[in-house]
Order: C-alpha cells, then structure tokens, then sequence
C-alpha cells in the first residue's frame, strides 16, 4: 500500500515538476523524495531513512537544532543588509579571520560559491590588470557566464576561451606523471608545476597575461586528488612571477573537511592572496564569502564597487556564525581527521579484497573510490560506480560519483559521520562490490 | 548616557568593522546600527525607531511572522537541495507560474538577483547564437563579472564594452524628448524607441548580434521613469526583429510593487520572452529565479548545463511561497496602488509648495521626488537629496536617494505603508523642504 501510494505519488511530482521546474536534474534513475533531515540522516517519504554519505553542505548535520535556533532568533529579529551597521557581520567577520593564516583578514560576502569566484575574480583582475586565468582541466567553480567558463569539466578542450589557459591536475595515479613510475613526491611536484610555465606563456602571447590561477585544495571534480606536497608552493611562486593571483577555492574543501586543518589549502604551506567560501557555511543557507589581504582589499575597492544585497545580511551572519562555533565546539575538524584516517583505512582493506577498486583518493572525509576494469590500462569503470551509487541508494545510502571518467565513488559526508556510520558504508559498499564481481566472473 | 555609550559604541563598531569586513559602503554620513525590524518600522541600538520608506526587500514588512514560522519549520525539517525530489519547489513553482501571463511557466531558481540576471543572460545567449546586449544607460542589475558590464551606471560611457549598447532611457521629463515639448505619449514612445535601431546596428557592425535587451520596467537607477505607454511594445518588436530576446528585469519592480499588476512589465502590455525575479521574493532570505517559457526553458537545456546548490531549496521554496501567499492574502498589490496613488497626490502637493521639487516619477510603492535647482535648465539639485536622505534619517525616517545625478530621492517601502505612514512620510519632507528653502532664501 505503502510502496502503491509512493509510484503513484512518485510519478504524478514527476510530472508536475516537468510542467513547472527546471533547471537541475535529480540524482539516482529513480530520484528519491527527500522530506526529513537529522544529523547524518535524511528520510524519504515513507519514512525510509539514509546514511548520507554525499552532502558536505550541511556539515554540521541535517538540521542542526543550533543552526536552527540561531537562524529562527535572528529572522524573527532583523533581516536587513549591511548598509546599515550591524555587529552581527563584524563578529562573524573577526571570528572567520581568525581562522585564516595570518594576512588573510578582511572578509567579503555573498550568497553562493559562484558569487563568492566571481567576486575573487573581479579583485584579480582589477588589481593585477591582467585578463587571463588558469585552470585545471575538468574543473568547476560555479554557474555564472564567467565562473563557468572556468568550469572546464562543462566544455569539451578546442571550446575552451582563449583568455583561459587549463593545465592537467597532479594526478599521480593515472596521469601522467605517477607514483607507479618510480618518480619522488618531489619530481612529481616538478613535472605537474612545470605545465603552468606553458599555461603563463599561452597567456601572454594572446596578450591577456595572468590575472589568476584558481584550483581547489581536494580537486573534487578531479576525483578528490592528492596533489604532490610542494606543487602548489612550486605552481603559486609561478603564478607570482607572471603578476597573477593565487586564489584557493574552498568551497569544497574549506571548514574543517579535510581533517588536518580548518582550510584546504594549509596542507600545502602556501598562502593564498584570495580565498572563496561557500557550501558547508551557512550549514544549507545561502552565503558565502571571500578573504583576502587588506592590501588587495583596499587596492580593489580604490578602482571598483561591490555590494551584495542579501550578503552578510545580520541572518546570514548568525548562521555562519553558528556553523562556525559548532565545528569548534563539537571539534569536528578533528572528527573528519579521525573518522576520514579509519574510513581510509577500512577503504583500503575493501581495495585489497576488490580489483575493482584502483585507488582511494582525498584526505578528511573527502576520498574517492576509484574504479577501474582493468590494473594494467587503468581503464575506468564508469558504469560500475554509477550502478554502485544508485544500489547504494537502494541499500539505504547516498553517494555519488565524481571524476573525469565518472568512475570515482565520492565519499563526502557531513563531518558529524562516526565509525560506526563508516562500518556501516564499508559494509553495503563491500557486498556491493562483491556482487558486481560474482556477476562480472560469472556473466 | 544612553548617547555617550552610542557614540562610543558606533565608533568602536566603526573601527572593528574596518579592521575584518570589506564590501560595502555604510549609508548616511553618520551610520545608523539598525538591531530590530518590525513591519514598516526599523529599530536602533537606542531603540529609536524609523519608518521605513527605503527597503524593497522586506516587501511583506520586516520579520513577518508568517515568513519566520515557514522558515524556521522548514529549516529544523529538511533543507537540501533540488536533485532530490521536493514537493516544496514544485508547489511554489506552480504557484509563481500562476502570477504570470500564459506563456511564461518554466521557473528556475538562484539566490541573488545578481545569479537570475545570470541565468537569464546565459539562456539569451544559448538560444540565439548572439552576444550582443541592450541595456539602458544608468542601469544596474549585479555585481558579477557579466552583470556589472550590463551595469552602466558603474562605469563612464567610454569604457562601455563593445558587445553591449546602451540607450538613453525614456525620461520624458529631462531627456531629449519631453512632455513639455508638446510630443503627444505616441510621439514620445516612438523617439526614445528609435534609439533602439542605432544599437542593434552598432552590435550587428560589430558582429555580435543581438542576444538580448534588458531593462526593468521602473528605471530603478534612472530615478523610477514612467516610460511612454507604447515604448516597450515598439522596443520588444525590433529586438525581435533582430533576433534577439527580450528579458524583464523584475528584481525591483516585482511582486505587485508597482499596484496596477503583479508585474511591472504588465503595465506595458508586453510580454517578455525571460523574466528575472529577486529582492523582495523571500523578505530577506536569499532567493531569486527566473520564469521563462517551455519553448525556451528546453532549448536552452539541451544546450547547456545549470544547477546551483542553493538555488531552490526546501527553506528557499518555504519561503518564497509564504511571501507570495502574504501578498495575496494580505492584498498588498492593492495596498501598493491605492497607498502609493495617495502618497503621488499629497507629494504632488508638496510639489506645487517647493520649487525644489521637480517633478514625481514612478508609480504605486516606487516612487522618485527628482529635485531641481532651476526650472528652466532642470539642473540637478544632489546635495540636497542628500541632505534630506540624511536629515530625514535624524527625524526618524529611512530613505535613499538615486538616478543619474543623485537628485531623486527614492521611495520605495515595504508594501504594508499605510496612508498614516505617508503622511508622517509627507509631513517631515514638508519639514525639511520648507528649512532648505529658508536656507536659500537668507543664505
């Protein structure tokens, strides 16, 4: 009765929602109805819950009764903007500058991660003069006529704009430079930096030189990389050189994520003279946000204007400012350090047992999974981890896939995911995986 | 004591402020620090309390109780994203498309007015092959990196990039075609439109083509022009003619601002092939979107690729549908005619008592006092708008000024203005009118 009354309500949304809605594809063949949130738990509507494995946006957990509590308090209070003095922003401000490395300290705000790189972009460009930006390949930062011309991955290379130059990620399992081939950390490093020198020069021959090279610290449409210890150190002293900025995009990364510490980009002892925030800060509310020097600041508010009417207004503050003393007060930095190094390892263990599985990828609780047919060609298995995360779906949890080749499983929960709650993945995924391979030698 | 612990208070707020947030410029020569809205009020730290005449964001009054109860619901229940299925967008969906003309009922969504303008751009774009914009000079519609090129009023005409052509706007009142010239309405909306030819002409020289016309149905930035009643049928026929898309900015004007209509552009009889919605559409909460028709919705999704992360949300579509419902529910449309009919009489008074004053542009809750210094030249009185911007804030009364010479000091309430408010409104204008001209007059 149940399941009847589901089909049929199922198909009927469907339906309405084609006459009415567009703009964004649902996830799974067939998409699930999400109605509830809890912690590390969504709930369709029959009630069915799931592990959710996938969304880093609310961080904190589905639903937190402090991001609740302080989003109901202030909207009930003052909603405004901040053309009228607020201590709201201020606050939220100095204690989101107290996160950053010291010369990252005035912070800018707007709703989403595409607002928070084009505002960056807006500042290196102004202040450098340059027009041209460099990229990885198959990346993304967002959904505005700029940001997503910078978003490689949405457009086959010969349409690639003549003012952005993209250079092959440090993919060190199967690019072309790999630890496989006896190369060190650091000759890797070398020969993946070395790809920004023709990316510069492609730059300045078109007469755009380099305003900026954007990249996020765990390549997430990458397949959640871990680039060579001094490649960005060796990329940012590049990009210096040619006049450009280095903006580190922490929209996925940033807030704890990755475990070892609060920014994506202090991994690799570099100093970004831009920072974009998004996603995970407002734990599902929308703002976002930029951090860069006074000095840039400064230098950019002397040649333009800026101003976002719903950013930093005093909701969005308090919001963020509730994700923030959460990921403090429940250490959950410290929980993506801890729960990501068991979930690494238990992942590993599941590769051994898994020809399948290529590689885990990604550090915190941000690792990839990848798949591939084949150990010699490296062929990906793209199928297998889309057919993977809609079983997965069916089995009670929700994951995704990532990748140049869609191959990679994606594992990025909210940080409140515990041990049990990684047992709990490791083992649908591990019958999973055996399933596939009982098919794959008998089939 | 309560004044000293003030002034204290806003310069140490002044200086922290400094010290961590950039981004935004502070209105009023001496800030105000607004801590509570409610209704048409707003509230300072001292608990002085203002009448909002300034903010179109929070157009069902500030902190509507029926808007923080949709919000806090919905955000302590689930608050995901739209590639799960959620009745919550579909309803609102519905619910939009049911305010528009026949024709218009694909909606999309995004968080800023700044990301609708976006959105809408890309679609032009996409679908006609062109990349050439007509904007009107003066305008304003974003702060991305597209957006602010479509922004005139950032920029000097020289610097007015080669894709896009701007034209004067219809300013029947000091442009170069006026009422007081004896040009009947026709005559009027015939040469303000034939400036459209020159445009399409300079972007077909230029080999861009013609993607797209934007213009919102007030002339916020223009100083809330009245345009002649013809001069957007004639200017969306020649658009068409060249190929390109007509797209009505409804971020200001919108949801019933304007009294006559739900929609600005309905007061001109036309319909536009893209509408871009946001300010006032979730009272605060970052929400914005874009209604288009089928025909065009498909098109450009067969094309093109766009999801943003928060962009219609389950609290997003809690919202936004609890502001729609309040509009109708409490019939501000109506009250946004009939208010705003009484408010251009008693100002229309003041004007027949101050020379300073003009003329009254604009219609319903949006209106514009352009001040002038010589009825003969029009020249622009500025610095008194100014003035009375911030000597109305010191009587207790929140207002902005705008257009091309900063001489029209803009009305634009939340939609619950009563006709108590506008003569409270109308009595300190008299006020302070009647002191400048005192000024004059012995100075």
């Amino acid at each position: 009765m149940g399941i009847e009354k589901n089909s049929h309500d199922t198909s009927a949304l469907l339906q309405r929602r084609e006459e009415h809605f567009a703009g964004s594809y649902l996830f799974y063949e067939n998409p699930v109805e999400i109605v509830k949130g809890e912690g590390i738990w969504l709930f369709d509507r029959q009630g069915k819950r799931y592990l959710d494995c996938y969304n880093n946006v609310a961080s904190v957990g589905h639903c937190h009764p402090k991001v609740v509590e302080a989003l109901c308090k202030q909207a009930a209070t003052l909603n405004t903007h901040t053309r009228y003095l607020s201590e709201h922003i201020i606050n939220y401000s100095e204690h989101l500058a107290s996160t950053m490395p010291s010369g990252l300290e005035l912070c800018l705000y707007s709703c989403t991660g595409t607002e928070a790189n084009e505002l960056a972009m807006r500042m290196a460009r102004k202040i450098t003069g340059n027009f041209g930006v460099i990229i990885m390949a198959h990346s993304y930062h967002g959904n505005s006529t700029l940001i997503n011309e910078l978003s490689s991955c949405l457009y086959p290379p010969h349409e690639c704009p003549d003012y952005v130059a993209m250079v092959e990620p440090p993919n060190t399992f199967r690019g072309n430079h790999r630890s496989d081939q006896g190369l060190s950390d650091s000759d890797l490093a070398q020969n993946y930096a070395r790809l920004i020198d023709s990316a510069i020069q492609k730059l300045n021959d078109a007469g755009h030189g380099v305003a900026a090279f954007i990249c996020d610290a765990i390549f997430d449409s990458q397949g959640a990389l871990n680039a060579p210890e001094d490649y960005f150190k060796r990329v940012y002293e590049k990009i210096r050189a040619a006049g450009g900025v280095c903006i580190a995009d922490e929209v996925q990364p940033g807030f704890g994520r990755l475990g070892e510490h609060m920014w994506g980009f202090q991994h690799y002892h570099v100093l970004p003279d831009i920072v974009t925030l998004g996603k995970p800060m407002g734990d599902g509310h929308p703002v976002s946000g930029v951090v860069t020097s006074k000095e840039i600041a400064d230098n950019f508010f002397q040649k333009a204007f800026y101003f976002n009417t719903f950013g930093g207004n005093p909701v969005a503050a308090a919001v963020a400012e509730a994700v923030l003393s959460i990921i403090e007060e429940e250490k959950l930095q410290q929980n993506a350090y801890d729960v990501g190094l068991y979930l690494l390892e238990r992942l590993n263990e599941l590769a051994d047992q898994h020809p399948l599985i290529g590689h885990i990828h990604g550090r915190g609780l941000f690792l990839g999974v990848e798949l591939i047919k084949n150990r010699q060609t490296l062929e990906p298995a793209h199928q297998e981890a889309r057919d993977i995360a809609e079983n997965m779906k069916n089995e009670g949890i929700l994951i995704g896939s990532t990748g140049r080749f869609g191959n990679v499983i994606k594992i990025r929960p909210p940080l409140v995911f515990s041990k049990e709650n990684a047992d709990l993945l490791i083992e649908k995924l591990d019958k999973l995986l055996t399933d596939i391979s009982l098919k794959m030698n008998t089939g």
